[in-house]
């Protein structure tokens, strides 16, 4: 017997594998070939660090579905998925990182055998798991097929999360909470920024006593002083500066479910002009809450945060935030929805997004950001993090 | 002002440039479009979390070098490296994971106006980076270019390491140091793994008072007990078990430079089989340890392994060991040499390794490994942490 390491009920992931099948369906698409280890574990709840090798999960749009990965994986999917051992597939390991062979040519031979090379195959052709050769290739080998762009279909299945995937957000928004108190407790001048990050992964790592902190899939980002204009910098040794601001960009995380939080900590008295935008982007958080109700839209909420803020002298040329939930590296966004002007996807009750209001400037930058799920009352906040500009 | 943050000369990037140009006309490329950040990082020093969405950076044989990215890290390309500002190109934000536009739709105007886009363009054509569709799209954006695949073109010039690289490497070998300390202080039957993960996350970022600990391109993996038969699971908070083994696979890192060793960890008395395997193993390190020298093959280490090992009963049918240096997610291997029987490549001094004889049984699993370099002298060392099974 395996031991197991499951965080859904079976019929959970039945009713996830439903919804896309239905979606398939509807897109004329007969198999899909999901690379994204966000969608092979939302779709079947495979959770390892084996997505740098070639990995994937085949849906078909009737009754297949199986796991296919590295020989030295397979074990990870007996534990973490409820897959019989025959839809568990490993390639031999002369298919690893090969100039000559790649595991999409292995995986052909099997979607032959398994009779599922003639219709229509959905690959997620924009998805850094599935490389322009993996794709390349599998076309070239299956003739008989022919393909389409099934970029995104998963990721906007999960756009609308379940009652137990918000309540895994919310335990997310617990760790995060632990973090910023610690950070609150051990930032201080001259504290090189690595120590702090240490404090930073320890407390989102250890979470509470009754929730784990899981890794994010973002390492945290700060920056302060002057660098604070770049927002994605990580960590070096250079001593925390007195009298500047800090940006920080960091996720509770519980069972690959992200709460990401930003805040800006200030060393010594704030000039007026923290003080200034903080006020503006308190009031957008507050107006955005009251917008993320069903029936707005993307687009509504980012061009009234653009008007909000333009009324006071900021602008902002990038979007204002994106759907989150269950994510691997690198990037904790589903790449579905983002709080843009174009973007006219309607908000649904259960749908999460990182509202990210964060400016940079010439030489500082601020951030004070919300992780929040639409319901009829308006944006749930989904971690309490003191919302302020914090000084020390 | 900009700040700076640079952790080579000047000159090195530029002899790494060179190095790859001389390649690049040897295979009769004109234009690379580099997306990986490794190589990106390696070429330029360009170090920020913002691979998540398109950047890359383009050279040509003869005098042209960029770097392309989103709007806002123009300022991470600013401080991290020493590119001209004419030279630091942004696209801008609705470019940024949208189903309607391409980044690369913007760089071929670029390439067009810079007029490289008529000879022959390399890419890296299987790496997580660089999409099905961005490379699609640059292929039909650019009808008067002809493309060809240069996917591990700059990683193969990667593999013999500078002196100063080597220096970092060693220092990244001081932080892996550090976090077995940690572990052996810390570690005990009842203690959640994410406990355990939190203080192996303290000790990897703190480092040294001298030695700043960077992020691992791979997260902390252990697993005990049964779980241990798979390599690659990540914590979460069920308790460390008694009587029984945790395999953990760790990495110190430094300046984005990595220092793999993995080890074992035997909570009570370990049964004969750990003791069995511990002593082929420990054998197995002294012998690839003497074979680490200019001129070996890597297939000749690989097939000396799988003999000792094959004598003693056991089998292993994955690579015992891969390249490594400079690495960001998912993987801090460099995607160049295995050690495997089919790897026909030769040694040189320089050159860095992860030797990871790790061995997975049904329901158990054991790991030793080190990381070394390449010397006249056989190999040598990156770390010094205790070489044996752990037992507490």
């Amino acid at each position: 017997m395996k031991p197991s390491r499951r965080r859904f009920e079976a019929g959970e992931y039945l009713a996830r594998q439903a919804k896309t099948r239905k979606s398939m369906i509807d897109q004329g698409i007969d198999v899909l070939v999901i690379a994204d280890p966000s969608n092979i574990c939302w779709l079947t709840g495979y959770d390892a660090w084996s997505f740098y090798v070639y990995q994937c999960v085949v849906i078909s749009a009737d009754s297949e579905l199986f796991w296919f990965g590295r020989g030295i994986d397979a074990p990870s999917a007996q534990i973490t998925t409820n897959l019989p051992d025959d839809d568990i597939i490993a390639y031999p390991d002369h298919y690893v990182q090969s100039a000559e062979v790649h595991p999409t040519e292995y995986l052909a031979q099997i979607l032959k055998q398994r009779q599922l090379d003639t219709g229509v195959i959905g690959g997620e052709m924009d998805n850094y798991y599935q490389t322009y050769r993996g794709m390349h290739l599998l076309i070239q080998c299956l003739p008989d097929a022919s393909f389409t762009d099934a970029t995104a279909l998963v990721n906007w299945q999960r756009a609308i999360k379940s009652p137990q995937e918000i309540e895994y957000m919310r335990r997310a928004g617990s760790v995060i909470e632990e973090v910023y108190k610690r950070v609150l407790d051990v930032a201080e001048p001259g504290l090189r920024k690595n120590d702090l990050v240490a404090e930073i992964l320890h407390a989102s790592t250890r979470g509470t006593p009754d929730i784990y902190g899981d890794y994010a899939a973002i390492q945290p980002l700060l920056a302060s002083g002057p660098e604070a204009a770049a927002c994605h910098l990580t960590w070096d040794d250079t001593p925390i500066e007195n009298n500047t601001g800090m940006c920080l960009e960091l996720a509770g995380v519980h069972n690959r479910y992200h709460c990401p939080v930003s805040r800006t900590l200030h060393f010594g008295k704030p000039s007026q002009k923290y003080l200034d935008i903080e006020a503006v982007i308190l009031d957008a958080i507050d107006m955005v809450q009251e917008m993320f109700r069903p029936g707005t839209t993307c687009g509504e909420v980012a061009t009234a945060f653009t008007q909000h803020i333009r009324k006071h002298g900021y602008e902002k040329d990038n979007r204002c935030g994106y759907s989150i939930g269950l994510s691997y590296p690198p990037d904790w966004g589903e790449r579905t929805m983002s709080l843009r002007d174009i973007d006219d996807t309607v908000l649904e009750e259960g749908m999460c997004f990182h509202f990210m209001p964060g400016m940079w400037f010439d030489d500082w930058g601020f951030e004070i950001t919300e992780s929040m799920t639409v319901t009829p009352e308006g944006g749930l906040m989904l971690s309490q993090v003191p919302r302020k500009l914090f000084v020390k």
